[in-house]
């Protein structure tokens, strides 16, 4: 096997993204209203009892009103959180607007070799079944490698490839502490290669750590981004305060 | 002609893709939603009655709630089974998301001298006229071979392109009894060249699969890709579940 | 003027592609659907005494159910067909999904030397004026020459498009008696340079000449192409078995 | 200042383009459908007493079924004609479908030198500020000035762009009397750099005109295109009929 | 850290477009109109009591009827006042067109050397934190910085972009008096990678300062440019005339 396609597979990733009906939302009875809300709420503390991880997210702009973010073991659950999402009565008032299946993925450009099963490494495996940080900001974007003339990522050599994300790795990494990165792989699973989730406590961040890598060859001559979404930390009372007419 | 143009040609193909219009399905009675899901199942289990093929799976994500996939001798029969399900009670619930028309297809590239008529080989009859799996998985999307510059599929001599879809098809054989693949061939009948729909037990491979090829010259210099849709399989119990309110 | 720019123009073609809205559509009374059945009847019946020619034909998939293709003497009568379509009761259960105005062209690159008007010779008549067939399979696409780089079809001197052409030809010809082609021109009038009607008894047809000749240099190098539409001959009975709910 | 971006600028131009709502417009009375047909006509008779000239087309296909196009000194006046149009009975049968923001402009390529004030000039004032004819068809479609790799319009001299476009402008000037051309500068207005609105007795000269640039290296290699609307002149009566069911 | 991924950023800003659903407006009572006016007028005041400055301007074509924009210190409000205004009852008539998340930006690139903080430098706040202007005419469109073949603006160097932006500069004050410019910084936080918002009491030169920057090599070779929107400035009496039936 192409040594460079092997990676680490963790949990399959949905990310559902929706907007709020708000006239239809409006024209029910309050009572009906904060029935719905109340159902909206036990569903997503539902989710945190199962195996997995989830983040809750209000999106800015119109692109959507909210992101549910959800990390399983199994592809049969991703499909039974959005049909029990359905069956909700709040989702009558919302509207899909994007969505994105994935698989948290670690590359193997980085990895040191050894002999041990890397699913046993404990530091593998916080990073193939993470626990989604409650950071203030939340940025998501889907991209690819291009294959466009001589910017070819995938006719580069497996050497020339790993030299570059290790420069790549290291802008990352200079953003230890201020950003929470997850990235997620949907090769043969959706639209783009890959999803980025980024956490942090400074939306700004997320302006700089694109900003620069975008200088760095590897996004520079071999990134394709797809559209970005940007957002803020939801709990229940912020929750209930946005739903509140 | 040109022999590179020659292709064995097997059913056609419909791929319908659909999502559920929770909302108008909500509002009626659970009379009339048993009465349809009733229906549903029993057009389901005809279409298996037909000579050809079909497969039923719900999909991952906003971009479908389920998919059919039918393969058939004619055309005709395409259109009925369109129209069919049109009037069938759960349309009225469903809005359509995506549909893809084909040939189930066999390239002349891997195929060796003789006299004899290939229609006549059961092993090529298997492949033009297959029994679609009971996996757990599903995967579909549409691709063409890039014309850009010098990365030129249709440029290329017959002898290379020989050369490059051979080893193209070593990675797809090292991945027999893990995944099910069938290509149908759609240049002039819809808007990409080829469909590919993989089956497999474990949704990983499909992105195993078509990452590890995107490293092959094939992919990686002449590939392009549509969308990708993946789901779990359905049967009558699964999909009344689904339906259930 | 430029030699090249010289083509020989016919009829006016409208390519007008339609779905049911069947949810409304099965809302109404069985008598209301025969009317309107009988009133879409009568209207195409009255295309046919128009002078021009009519084709009508379901289509396979989600991107139309019925298309109608008018060829008429000037753009007026296009408008007015669309007119009098909308009016009828059936427009009000049909959702309009795309539409392609041209003309009825032939090109003079295959033309060879005369000082006769080619607008009266009968042959070059009878393909600027044709009379659509009754062929069981319908094959639509627009398509351009591309502009891009050195793959620049419209740089090319007259003498080298002229070679091309021919060979390309070639290959059109060898279809001769299994599909019949329309080629309509478009620059200037909708958003390809081209739209390309086939007419076939049998749809594998469709897919071996458009295969064929994308390994020719003028598809291989210069042919961009829109969207792929196929569909079956429609007549009356077929028409009725289509919209009896 | 850039030379070549001097250009000599007159009216603003809006090209209002919309589809009519049958469904709807056949549930009213023919006493409403009639009162708002007048209320439509008398706003159209209001827009020629404006200062400005004005053009009113019926568009062929689904791409809207007319278009208004409106000239006029201020911004204020295109978006105040708009907000009474949307004040109209009729504009709640209508469906916007595409609209272009544009000013009537003359480029400096093909300009003498001189010491008068250009806008004083009569024969500049009259293509400035024109009377938009009352011709049986019209076209419309937008357009860029390419910028990929080595066919850069804008990375040309100044002097090879005057070269290029006096040949250009040659194949124009042999279409006088058969065509008459408006062309709107849209940089920085709207999505395209330019809009081309064509008027002509004869339908096939658009074509001709737009198929023969595209041989000429301004189209060939830097010309970008947008999409293309065709239609037939409406006058009061026309438009009734139109409206009649 | 990369010398060119510094910037000086300052209040986050949400361009939000929406068009009015003239229809459903025209149904209501004109108290309720009345009402949903006054209520509307009041949320745009309350806008201005808070930090931040912001911008309304009525839109010309169908892109949108009107344009909020707002400036802010956090995320969260720009969160809030989406919200805010979702809860109106004028937000029942209006659809959402586009919207654009981004933050007020200075770039590095003119910036002099020194040891002061620039967040303390008075100039440097009057640009981060800009009071909008009232002027007659504004102008939205996003960008990008072009990653294609040799015209990689990210792979330049920072003394050859340091270079090139200095004479595109030139261009920008050669306007100064004429447009005030506020650009916003959007990697990862939208589609593009800047917004542009150009103020100015003569619509014209916002195409005039568009155009001859395009013949700019920062611009004609590394300029990639989404959607152009431009509009007329509203108040609260022009917003009532607007609004009213």
């Amino acid at each position: 096997m192409n040594e460079a396609a092997i990676t680490l597979d963790g949990w399959y990733a949905l990310h559902d993204f929706r907007s709020m009906d708000w006239v239809s939302w409006k024209l029910v009875s309050a009572e009906e209203r904060e029935a719905a809300t109340k159902e909206f709420i036990a569903f997503l503390e539902d989710l945190n009892k199962d195996t997995g991880s989830n983040a809750f997210y209000s999106i800015i702009g119109q692109k959507a009103d909210f992101m549910i973010m959800t990390l399983r073991e199994t592809p049969e659950e991703l499909n039974e959180i959005e049909t029990k999402f359905a069956k909700l009565a709040i989702a009558d008032f919302t509207i899909p607007t994007y969505s994105y299946v994935s698989v948290v993925e670690l590359s193997n450009y980085l990895a040191g070799k050894s002999d041990e099963d890397p699913y046993q490494n404990p530091h593998v495996r916080a990073r193939l079944y993470p626990e989604l940080p409650k950071s203030k900001y939340v940025c998501f974007y889907p991209m690819d490698k291009k294959r466009e003339g001589n910017d070819n990522w995938y006719m580069l050599s497996m050497e020339d490839r790993k030299k570059l994300m290790y420069d790549h790795g290291l802008i990352g990494r200079s953003y230890a502490g201020k950003i929470k990165q997850i990235i997620t792989g949907s090769v043969g699973l959706d639209d783009h290669e890959w999803g980025v989730t980024l956490f942090s406590d400074d939306m700004l961040q997320f302006k700089k750590i694109v900003y620069e890598m975008r200088f760095d060859e590897v996004s520079a001559r071999y990134g394709e981004f797809g559209e970005f979404l940007v957002g803020n930390l939801l709990d229940n009372e912020k929750l209930e305060k946005l739903l509140a007419i």
